[in-house]
Protein backbone atom coordinates (compact mmCIF):
# COMPACT_ATOMS: atom_id res chain seq x y z
CA UNK A 1 0.00 0.00 0.00
CA UNK A 2 1.32 3.54 -0.61
CA UNK A 3 0.47 4.98 2.58
CA UNK A 4 2.97 2.60 4.35
CA UNK A 5 6.81 4.35 3.72
CA UNK A 6 5.12 7.65 4.68
CA UNK A 7 3.97 6.46 8.39
CA UNK A 8 7.28 4.69 8.39
CA UNK A 9 8.76 7.32 7.96
CA UNK A 10 6.96 9.79 10.17
CA UNK A 11 7.38 6.70 13.03
CA UNK A 12 11.26 6.82 12.59
CA UNK A 13 11.07 10.27 13.38
CA UNK A 14 8.81 9.73 16.77
CA UNK A 15 11.46 6.71 17.70
CA UNK A 16 14.27 8.72 17.15
CA UNK A 17 12.99 12.06 18.94
CA UNK A 18 11.80 9.64 22.05
CA UNK A 19 15.67 8.41 21.89
CA UNK A 20 17.02 11.90 21.93
CA UNK A 21 14.93 12.09 24.96
CA UNK A 22 15.60 9.15 26.99
CA UNK A 23 19.46 9.67 26.67
CA UNK A 24 18.85 12.70 28.60
CA UNK A 25 16.06 11.49 30.86
CA UNK A 26 18.72 7.92 31.20
CA UNK A 27 22.09 10.69 32.13
CA UNK A 28 19.60 13.00 34.77
CA UNK A 29 18.66 9.49 36.64
CA UNK A 30 22.42 8.57 36.65
CA UNK A 31 23.41 12.14 37.83
CA UNK A 32 20.78 11.78 40.24
CA UNK A 33 21.81 7.98 41.22
CA UNK A 34 18.39 7.04 41.25
CA UNK A 35 17.43 3.40 40.16
CA UNK A 36 14.70 3.43 37.85
CA UNK A 37 12.34 0.06 37.05
CA UNK A 38 9.83 -0.51 34.38
CA UNK A 39 7.22 -3.18 33.48
CA UNK A 40 5.49 -3.93 30.26
CA UNK A 41 3.01 -6.65 30.54
CA UNK A 42 -0.19 -7.78 29.04
CA UNK A 43 -3.47 -5.98 30.41
CA UNK A 44 -3.96 -7.86 34.24
CA UNK A 45 -0.94 -9.60 34.24
CA UNK A 46 -0.21 -8.53 37.64
CA UNK A 47 1.89 -5.07 37.40
CA UNK A 48 0.29 -3.16 39.77
CA UNK A 49 -0.65 -5.94 42.37
CA UNK A 50 3.87 -6.77 41.94
CA UNK A 51 3.98 -2.94 42.58
CA UNK A 52 1.80 -2.65 45.64
CA UNK A 53 3.70 -5.36 47.10
CA UNK A 54 7.05 -4.32 46.07
CA UNK A 55 6.55 -0.93 47.20
CA UNK A 56 5.37 -1.97 50.71
CA UNK A 57 8.31 -4.02 51.28
CA UNK A 58 11.06 -1.76 49.68
CA UNK A 59 8.89 1.31 51.60
CA UNK A 60 10.69 1.27 55.05
CA UNK A 61 13.91 0.77 54.11
CA UNK A 62 14.37 2.62 50.66
CA UNK A 63 12.85 5.75 49.26
CA UNK A 64 10.81 4.77 46.41
CA UNK A 65 8.34 6.39 43.96
CA UNK A 66 6.09 5.48 41.00
CA UNK A 67 4.42 6.83 37.68
CA UNK A 68 1.92 4.21 36.18
CA UNK A 69 0.65 4.81 32.60
CA UNK A 70 -3.04 3.97 31.77
CA UNK A 71 -5.06 4.92 28.97
CA UNK A 72 -7.89 6.16 31.58
CA UNK A 73 -8.36 6.49 35.30
CA UNK A 74 -6.81 7.25 38.08
CA UNK A 75 -7.29 4.27 40.24
CA UNK A 76 -3.39 2.22 39.68
CA UNK A 77 -2.40 5.24 41.18
CA UNK A 78 -4.65 5.44 44.53
CA UNK A 79 -4.12 1.96 44.59
CA UNK A 80 -0.26 2.13 44.58
CA UNK A 81 -0.11 5.79 47.11
CA UNK A 82 -1.77 3.33 50.30
CA UNK A 83 1.87 1.85 50.26
CA UNK A 84 2.92 5.30 51.38
CA UNK A 85 5.32 6.24 48.21
CA UNK A 86 4.75 9.24 46.03
CA UNK A 87 2.95 7.74 42.87
CA UNK A 88 1.74 9.56 40.15
CA UNK A 89 -0.54 8.64 37.10
CA UNK A 90 0.37 9.21 33.47
CA UNK A 91 -3.37 9.32 31.22
CA UNK A 92 -2.39 8.64 28.16
CA UNK A 93 -5.56 8.83 26.40
CA UNK A 94 -5.69 6.88 23.05
CA UNK A 95 -2.07 5.82 22.96
CA UNK A 96 -1.44 2.43 23.70
CA UNK A 97 2.51 3.05 25.09
CA UNK A 98 4.24 5.66 27.69
CA UNK A 99 6.87 7.73 25.87
CA UNK A 100 9.87 9.48 27.32
CA UNK A 101 8.44 12.70 27.21
CA UNK A 102 5.46 11.53 29.36
CA UNK A 103 8.13 10.69 31.92
CA UNK A 104 10.00 14.06 31.43
CA UNK A 105 6.77 16.25 32.11
CA UNK A 106 5.21 14.65 35.00
CA UNK A 107 8.73 14.44 37.01
CA UNK A 108 9.60 18.14 36.57
CA UNK A 109 9.90 19.97 39.27
CA UNK A 110 11.20 16.47 41.04
CA UNK A 111 14.15 16.14 43.63
CA UNK A 112 15.13 12.54 41.84
CA UNK A 113 18.48 12.83 44.35
CA UNK A 114 15.78 12.30 47.09
CA UNK A 115 14.81 8.83 45.82
CA UNK A 116 16.23 5.64 45.27
CA UNK A 117 13.95 3.97 43.02
CA UNK A 118 11.65 5.00 40.45
CA UNK A 119 9.28 2.33 39.05
CA UNK A 120 6.81 2.76 35.74
CA UNK A 121 4.33 1.00 34.82
CA UNK A 122 3.76 0.82 31.82
CA UNK A 123 0.12 0.56 29.47
CA UNK A 124 -1.05 -2.62 29.17
CA UNK A 125 0.27 -3.92 25.71
CA UNK A 126 3.09 -6.31 24.87
CA UNK A 127 3.28 -4.65 21.34
CA UNK A 128 3.71 -0.71 21.76
CA UNK A 129 5.73 -0.23 24.54
CA UNK A 130 8.69 -2.38 22.67
CA UNK A 131 10.23 0.19 20.58
CA UNK A 132 9.98 3.24 23.44
CA UNK A 133 13.28 3.83 25.63
CA UNK A 134 12.00 5.37 28.92
CA UNK A 135 15.70 5.85 30.21
CA UNK A 136 15.20 3.22 32.25
CA UNK A 137 18.07 1.39 33.84
CA UNK A 138 16.39 -2.04 34.19
CA UNK A 139 13.14 -3.07 31.95
CA UNK A 140 10.71 -6.07 32.78
CA UNK A 141 8.58 -7.88 30.81
CA UNK A 142 6.07 -9.81 32.81
CA UNK A 143 4.19 -13.04 31.13
CA UNK A 144 1.38 -14.34 33.68
CA UNK A 145 0.90 -18.34 34.22
CA UNK A 146 -2.73 -18.01 33.26
CA UNK A 147 -2.03 -16.15 29.52
CA UNK A 148 0.04 -19.50 28.21
CA UNK A 149 3.28 -20.30 27.60
CA UNK A 150 3.38 -19.31 24.05
CA UNK A 151 3.32 -15.69 24.85
CA UNK A 152 6.93 -15.10 24.19
CA UNK A 153 7.27 -16.46 20.52
CA UNK A 154 4.20 -14.51 19.70
CA UNK A 155 5.18 -11.37 20.79
CA UNK A 156 9.21 -11.83 20.49
CA UNK A 157 10.03 -7.65 20.22
CA UNK A 158 9.09 -7.26 23.96
CA UNK A 159 11.20 -9.81 25.09
CA UNK A 160 14.23 -8.38 22.97
CA UNK A 161 12.88 -4.91 24.50
CA UNK A 162 13.54 -6.20 28.05
CA UNK A 163 16.02 -6.96 30.40
CA UNK A 164 14.48 -9.61 32.54
CA UNK A 165 11.90 -11.91 32.08
CA UNK A 166 8.96 -12.12 34.99
CA UNK A 167 6.42 -15.33 34.92
CA UNK A 168 3.91 -14.25 37.31
CA UNK A 169 0.90 -15.04 39.65
CA UNK A 170 2.66 -18.65 40.27
CA UNK A 171 -0.10 -19.05 43.34
CA UNK A 172 -2.92 -20.03 40.17
CA UNK A 173 -0.02 -21.89 38.14
CA UNK A 174 -1.88 -25.79 39.14
CA UNK A 175 -5.23 -24.46 38.26
CA UNK A 176 -4.40 -23.59 34.72
CA UNK A 177 -1.65 -26.21 34.15
CA UNK A 178 0.92 -24.01 33.93
CA UNK A 179 3.75 -25.76 32.07
CA UNK A 180 6.88 -24.13 33.49
CA UNK A 181 9.45 -25.75 31.27
CA UNK A 182 7.59 -24.69 28.46
CA UNK A 183 7.54 -21.12 29.16
CA UNK A 184 11.14 -21.31 30.01
CA UNK A 185 11.97 -22.88 27.13
CA UNK A 186 9.90 -20.52 24.71
CA UNK A 187 11.68 -17.51 26.58
CA UNK A 188 14.88 -18.62 25.58
CA UNK A 189 14.16 -19.36 22.31
CA UNK A 190 13.59 -15.54 21.44
CA UNK A 191 16.12 -14.19 23.84
CA UNK A 192 19.04 -16.88 24.59
CA UNK A 193 20.43 -16.21 28.29
CA UNK A 194 17.32 -14.23 29.43
CA UNK A 195 17.12 -14.58 33.45
CA UNK A 196 13.84 -15.22 34.51
CA UNK A 197 11.48 -14.64 37.94
CA UNK A 198 8.69 -16.46 38.65
CA UNK A 199 6.48 -15.01 41.61
CA UNK A 200 3.51 -14.70 42.97
CA UNK A 201 2.70 -11.40 44.23
CA UNK A 202 -0.28 -12.81 46.46
CA UNK A 203 1.13 -15.66 47.79
CA UNK A 204 4.95 -13.97 48.33
CA UNK A 205 6.80 -17.17 46.14
CA UNK A 206 9.85 -15.54 44.44
CA UNK A 207 9.87 -12.07 46.10
CA UNK A 208 12.97 -12.39 47.69
CA UNK A 209 14.67 -12.73 44.27
CA UNK A 210 12.75 -10.00 42.80
CA UNK A 211 13.99 -7.44 45.42
CA UNK A 212 17.39 -9.01 45.84
CA UNK A 213 17.69 -8.30 41.45
CA UNK A 214 16.11 -4.73 42.33
CA UNK A 215 18.75 -4.18 45.34
CA UNK A 216 21.67 -5.74 42.99
CA UNK A 217 20.55 -2.97 40.54
CA UNK A 218 20.76 -0.25 42.31
CA UNK A 219 24.18 -1.02 43.74
CA UNK A 220 25.13 -0.87 40.08
CA UNK A 221 22.92 2.40 39.32
CA UNK A 222 25.41 4.18 42.43
CA UNK A 223 28.56 2.44 41.53
CA UNK A 224 28.02 4.28 37.38
CA UNK A 225 27.36 7.38 39.77
CA UNK A 226 30.38 7.53 41.54
CA UNK A 227 32.41 6.42 38.20
CA UNK A 228 30.57 9.35 36.28
CA UNK A 229 31.97 11.52 39.14
CA UNK A 230 35.36 10.47 39.02
CA UNK A 231 35.63 10.49 34.99
CA UNK B 1 5.63 18.34 21.08
CA UNK B 2 5.54 19.96 17.53
CA UNK B 3 5.80 16.09 15.96
CA UNK B 4 2.01 15.30 17.07
CA UNK B 5 -0.22 17.47 14.37
CA UNK B 6 2.02 15.55 11.78
CA UNK B 7 1.68 12.37 13.11
CA UNK B 8 -2.36 12.83 13.77
CA UNK B 9 -2.86 13.87 10.38
CA UNK B 10 -0.82 10.75 8.68
CA UNK B 11 -2.55 8.67 11.20
CA UNK B 12 -6.40 10.21 10.05
CA UNK B 13 -5.42 9.23 7.03
CA UNK B 14 -4.22 5.41 7.53
CA UNK B 15 -7.78 5.17 9.27
CA UNK B 16 -9.75 6.86 6.64
CA UNK B 17 -8.18 4.59 4.26
CA UNK B 18 -9.33 1.54 6.12
CA UNK B 19 -12.91 2.51 6.50
CA UNK B 20 -12.92 2.54 2.86
CA UNK B 21 -11.50 -0.82 2.50
CA UNK B 22 -13.41 -2.09 6.00
CA UNK B 23 -16.55 -0.48 3.76
CA UNK B 24 -15.78 -2.82 0.63
CA UNK B 25 -15.45 -6.09 2.63
CA UNK B 26 -18.82 -5.58 4.62
CA UNK B 27 -20.42 -5.57 1.33
CA UNK B 28 -18.60 -8.36 -0.36
CA UNK B 29 -19.40 -10.28 3.24
CA UNK B 30 -23.34 -9.38 2.78
CA UNK B 31 -23.19 -10.44 -1.22
CA UNK B 32 -21.80 -13.80 -0.08
CA UNK B 33 -24.47 -13.98 3.09
CA UNK B 34 -21.07 -15.18 5.18
CA UNK B 35 -21.54 -13.64 8.98
CA UNK B 36 -18.16 -12.28 9.82
CA UNK B 37 -17.69 -12.23 13.48
CA UNK B 38 -14.23 -10.94 15.22
CA UNK B 39 -13.00 -11.04 18.51
CA UNK B 40 -10.40 -8.75 20.23
CA UNK B 41 -9.04 -8.99 23.53
CA UNK B 42 -5.80 -8.55 25.83
CA UNK B 43 -2.78 -11.68 24.68
CA UNK B 44 -3.95 -14.77 26.42
CA UNK B 45 -7.61 -13.70 27.33
CA UNK B 46 -8.28 -17.02 25.65
CA UNK B 47 -9.68 -16.43 21.97
CA UNK B 48 -8.21 -19.21 20.49
CA UNK B 49 -9.05 -21.70 22.86
CA UNK B 50 -12.76 -20.04 22.81
CA UNK B 51 -12.53 -20.28 18.64
CA UNK B 52 -11.26 -23.97 18.82
CA UNK B 53 -14.14 -24.70 20.86
CA UNK B 54 -16.45 -22.87 18.47
CA UNK B 55 -14.56 -24.28 15.21
CA UNK B 56 -16.27 -27.75 16.55
CA UNK B 57 -19.19 -27.40 17.90
CA UNK B 58 -20.21 -25.17 14.84
CA UNK B 59 -18.61 -27.40 12.08
CA UNK B 60 -20.46 -30.42 11.63
CA UNK B 61 -24.19 -27.83 10.90
CA UNK B 62 -22.50 -24.73 9.48
CA UNK B 63 -19.30 -24.20 7.15
CA UNK B 64 -17.09 -22.01 9.03
CA UNK B 65 -13.36 -20.40 8.51
CA UNK B 66 -11.20 -18.59 10.47
CA UNK B 67 -8.40 -15.94 10.24
CA UNK B 68 -5.97 -14.94 12.93
CA UNK B 69 -3.88 -12.42 13.37
CA UNK B 70 -0.20 -12.62 15.29
CA UNK B 71 2.93 -10.50 15.22
CA UNK B 72 4.89 -13.89 15.38
CA UNK B 73 4.41 -17.90 14.61
CA UNK B 74 1.78 -19.91 12.59
CA UNK B 75 0.91 -21.59 16.13
CA UNK B 76 -2.50 -20.68 16.26
CA UNK B 77 -3.53 -21.61 12.69
CA UNK B 78 -2.27 -25.06 12.99
CA UNK B 79 -3.93 -25.28 16.41
CA UNK B 80 -7.69 -24.31 14.82
CA UNK B 81 -7.30 -26.72 11.70
CA UNK B 82 -7.44 -29.49 13.73
CA UNK B 83 -11.09 -28.50 13.92
CA UNK B 84 -11.61 -29.12 10.50
CA UNK B 85 -12.05 -25.67 9.26
CA UNK B 86 -10.22 -23.55 7.05
CA UNK B 87 -7.59 -21.33 8.83
CA UNK B 88 -5.08 -18.93 7.80
CA UNK B 89 -2.78 -16.97 9.77
CA UNK B 90 -2.16 -13.13 9.16
CA UNK B 91 1.25 -12.24 10.47
CA UNK B 92 1.77 -8.59 11.15
CA UNK B 93 5.57 -8.61 12.39
CA UNK B 94 5.62 -5.34 14.47
CA UNK B 95 1.92 -4.02 13.87
CA UNK B 96 -0.28 -4.29 17.05
CA UNK B 97 -3.89 -5.19 15.25
CA UNK B 98 -5.38 -6.13 12.19
CA UNK B 99 -6.57 -3.71 9.09
CA UNK B 100 -8.91 -4.06 6.42
CA UNK B 101 -6.24 -4.50 3.75
CA UNK B 102 -5.05 -7.41 5.74
CA UNK B 103 -8.09 -8.84 5.53
CA UNK B 104 -9.00 -8.20 1.76
CA UNK B 105 -5.60 -9.56 0.79
CA UNK B 106 -5.75 -13.06 2.26
CA UNK B 107 -9.03 -13.64 1.28
CA UNK B 108 -8.45 -12.71 -2.46
CA UNK B 109 -9.91 -15.37 -4.17
CA UNK B 110 -11.91 -17.26 -1.68
CA UNK B 111 -15.46 -18.52 -2.37
CA UNK B 112 -17.36 -16.96 0.07
CA UNK B 113 -20.66 -17.82 -0.95
CA UNK B 114 -19.64 -21.46 0.52
CA UNK B 115 -19.22 -20.19 3.96
CA UNK B 116 -21.83 -19.58 6.63
CA UNK B 117 -19.33 -18.24 9.34
CA UNK B 118 -16.03 -16.29 8.68
CA UNK B 119 -13.90 -15.78 12.11
CA UNK B 120 -11.32 -13.00 12.73
CA UNK B 121 -9.02 -13.50 15.77
CA UNK B 122 -7.08 -10.04 16.23
CA UNK B 123 -3.71 -9.70 17.52
CA UNK B 124 -3.74 -9.71 21.21
CA UNK B 125 -4.13 -5.67 22.36
CA UNK B 126 -6.84 -4.00 24.34
CA UNK B 127 -5.86 -0.61 22.63
CA UNK B 128 -4.75 -0.68 18.86
CA UNK B 129 -7.56 -2.76 17.28
CA UNK B 130 -10.20 -0.31 18.48
CA UNK B 131 -10.36 1.91 15.64
CA UNK B 132 -9.56 -0.62 12.76
CA UNK B 133 -13.13 -1.79 11.16
CA UNK B 134 -12.52 -4.58 9.61
CA UNK B 135 -15.80 -4.56 7.91
CA UNK B 136 -17.62 -7.39 10.58
CA UNK B 137 -21.09 -7.91 11.03
CA UNK B 138 -20.71 -8.53 15.07
CA UNK B 139 -16.91 -7.71 16.79
CA UNK B 140 -16.05 -9.08 20.56
CA UNK B 141 -14.73 -7.97 23.07
CA UNK B 142 -13.28 -10.57 26.21
CA UNK B 143 -11.46 -9.76 29.42
CA UNK B 144 -10.63 -13.08 31.34
CA UNK B 145 -11.70 -13.21 35.09
CA UNK B 146 -8.13 -13.07 35.94
CA UNK B 147 -6.98 -10.34 34.54
CA UNK B 148 -9.30 -7.99 37.04
CA UNK B 149 -12.89 -6.39 37.03
CA UNK B 150 -11.39 -3.09 36.18
CA UNK B 151 -10.04 -3.41 32.46
CA UNK B 152 -13.33 -1.80 30.97
CA UNK B 153 -12.64 0.96 33.00
CA UNK B 154 -9.23 1.21 31.51
CA UNK B 155 -9.48 0.31 28.07
CA UNK B 156 -12.77 2.08 27.53
CA UNK B 157 -12.58 3.00 23.86
CA UNK B 158 -11.62 -1.64 22.49
CA UNK B 159 -15.39 -1.76 24.87
CA UNK B 160 -17.69 1.05 22.58
CA UNK B 161 -15.84 -0.68 19.79
CA UNK B 162 -17.31 -3.75 20.06
CA UNK B 163 -20.79 -5.02 19.68
CA UNK B 164 -20.98 -7.76 22.70
CA UNK B 165 -18.26 -8.17 25.56
CA UNK B 166 -17.28 -11.74 26.31
CA UNK B 167 -15.86 -12.58 29.69
CA UNK B 168 -14.01 -15.68 29.67
CA UNK B 169 -12.09 -18.56 31.39
CA UNK B 170 -15.00 -18.32 34.01
CA UNK B 171 -13.48 -21.82 35.46
CA UNK B 172 -11.01 -19.69 37.14
CA UNK B 173 -13.25 -17.37 38.94
CA UNK B 174 -13.27 -18.77 42.06
CA UNK B 175 -9.48 -19.13 42.45
CA UNK B 176 -9.32 -15.39 41.76
CA UNK B 177 -11.92 -14.30 43.85
CA UNK B 178 -13.69 -12.60 40.32
CA UNK B 179 -16.48 -10.16 41.33
CA UNK B 180 -18.97 -10.35 38.82
CA UNK B 181 -21.28 -7.73 39.65
CA UNK B 182 -18.16 -5.70 39.67
CA UNK B 183 -17.14 -6.46 36.19
CA UNK B 184 -19.90 -5.98 34.86
CA UNK B 185 -20.96 -2.49 36.69
CA UNK B 186 -17.78 -1.41 34.90
CA UNK B 187 -18.59 -2.46 31.17
CA UNK B 188 -21.60 -0.93 32.17
CA UNK B 189 -20.48 2.54 33.32
CA UNK B 190 -18.32 2.53 29.67
CA UNK B 191 -20.85 1.11 27.70
CA UNK B 192 -24.60 0.97 29.17
CA UNK B 193 -26.91 -1.64 27.97
CA UNK B 194 -23.57 -4.03 26.05
CA UNK B 195 -24.92 -7.13 26.08
CA UNK B 196 -21.90 -9.83 28.30
CA UNK B 197 -21.46 -13.10 27.99
CA UNK B 198 -20.04 -15.16 31.02
CA UNK B 199 -18.42 -18.41 29.51
CA UNK B 200 -15.87 -21.24 30.06
CA UNK B 201 -14.21 -22.57 26.60
CA UNK B 202 -12.53 -25.26 28.96
CA UNK B 203 -15.89 -26.17 31.14
CA UNK B 204 -18.17 -25.13 28.76
CA UNK B 205 -20.50 -23.21 30.37
CA UNK B 206 -22.01 -20.54 28.65
CA UNK B 207 -20.83 -21.78 24.98
CA UNK B 208 -24.12 -22.32 24.36
CA UNK B 209 -25.32 -19.04 25.04
CA UNK B 210 -22.47 -17.87 22.88
CA UNK B 211 -23.37 -20.26 19.89
CA UNK B 212 -27.37 -18.76 20.12
CA UNK B 213 -25.47 -15.18 19.41
CA UNK B 214 -23.88 -16.29 16.64
CA UNK B 215 -26.80 -17.89 14.82
CA UNK B 216 -28.97 -14.62 16.18
CA UNK B 217 -26.34 -12.78 13.83
CA UNK B 218 -26.26 -15.20 10.95
CA UNK B 219 -30.17 -15.16 10.84
CA UNK B 220 -29.44 -11.07 10.74
CA UNK B 221 -27.13 -11.36 8.15
CA UNK B 222 -28.67 -13.51 5.59
CA UNK B 223 -32.10 -11.61 6.32
CA UNK B 224 -29.50 -8.07 5.43
CA UNK B 225 -28.66 -10.36 2.18
CA UNK B 226 -32.23 -11.02 0.88
CA UNK B 227 -33.54 -7.01 1.84
CA UNK B 228 -30.22 -5.97 -0.03
CA UNK B 229 -31.04 -8.15 -3.12
CA UNK B 230 -34.85 -7.43 -2.87
CA UNK B 231 -34.28 -3.41 -3.05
Amino acid sequence: MSREPRLVEVRKNVLKQNDVVARELRQRFRDAGVCVVSLVSSPGAGKTALLERTLTLLHPRYRVAALVGDLATENDAARLRRSGARVEQIVTGTVCHLEAAMIQRIIEGWELESLDFLFVENVGNLVCPASYDLGEDLRFVAISVTEGEDKPLKYPTIFNSADVALVTKLDLAAAVDFDRAAADANIQAVRPGMEVVHLSARSGEGMDRFLALLERQLAETRAARVAGRAS
